[in-house]
């Protein structure tokens, strides 16, 4: 069994994922997910808020990944953000890639889906910038630095889904990261 | 007359700005808006698509003020995007900071404010890329300066708009890219 499929909530998300490819976002309704899940409206409100939230994992939980692995000392801001980096890449271990691949292409077919996508990079964002600036970065350094950090993970991460991509997450990431500092240095 | 007071549009955008910041944004409906700009809601509804859009200038004209410096020649991305920044920074003149601080007030507050204003930017920085690509600039590379692009004016334009701030958006957001070649050179 895949890590997917063990309690209600990893059945509501394989469920929800898999009529939201084959019949679409808009036309799946929560009581359709609940029953492909075999369970009630009652238990999938227990787990989500509503439909959307099932194609992200909280908030809190994906900004825990990438700050328990800034370290406790440093303060160059992009070294920093490398170690962030390196610790959130082990989010994404292979078996996760089909799921998150077709994850990406029902949130490219729903504006919604995309700003929802695009505010949570950006409160991880904002998080990281905060990490930084209690360290004493300047607030500004701190912004770019993790503004860039972001797009890096973000970058990586559309390479990764990508169709033909065999490369894993940590390999992609450290390609673009090397790429990002190329481009600007 | 300032440059907010022309036609029936500006007239739009000065009159929501107003009850917006006054009465809170949820709280303000196109009727009240049309009322305090001396227009009909159908005047109303024949430039904007809803009460959100009035913050928004129209995606394809700010895309162009962008591209429109975009130099004809040259392969190095972050030459280009510099040029493209330097062009940008023309739509905030003196002029406009008021206007900007206020709207930037409420957009904080409301979350599909803040969703619609960073799908401007990705749809921004898709173009963005776009346009590099078709310089022959590898996706990766292209998307990297893009964004990074993108990272820069909003980071300047954050400062701008402080209460407290008073150098020039020109000056500020060439401040902000030269911090970022000495952050990740």
């Amino acid at each position: 069994m895949g890590r997917w499929q063990g309690g209600a909530s990893e059945r509501l998300k394989e469920a929800a994922l898999g009529l939201f490819s084959t019949r679409g976002y808009d036309r799946t309704t929560v009581a359709e997910i609940a029953a492909a899940a075999g369970v009630t409206e009652r238990t999938f409100f227990r787990h989500y808020a509503d439909k959307r939230e099932v194609l992200f994992v909280d908030q809190t939980e994906f900004e825990r990944a990438f700050l328990s692995s800034l370290p406790e000392t440093g303060d160059d801001p992009m070294r920093l953000i490398a170690a962030v980096l390196d610790g959130a890449a082990t989010l994404f271990p292979e078996e996760r890639r089909a799921w998150s691949r077709a994850r990406q292409t029902v949130i490219t077919t729903n504006v919604a889906l995309q700003e929802r996508e695009l505010l949570k990079m950006s409160t991880l964002a904002l998080t990281l910038t905060r990490a930084l600036t209690t360290r004493g970065i300047d607030p500004t350094s701190a912004a770019l630095a993790a503004e860039s950090g972001v797009t890096v993970f973000r970058t990586a991460f559309t390479v990764w889904v990508t169709e033909t991509e065999t490369r894993t997450f940590p390999a992609i990431q450290q390609t673009v990261l090397t790429r990002l500092h190329a481009l600007i240095g």
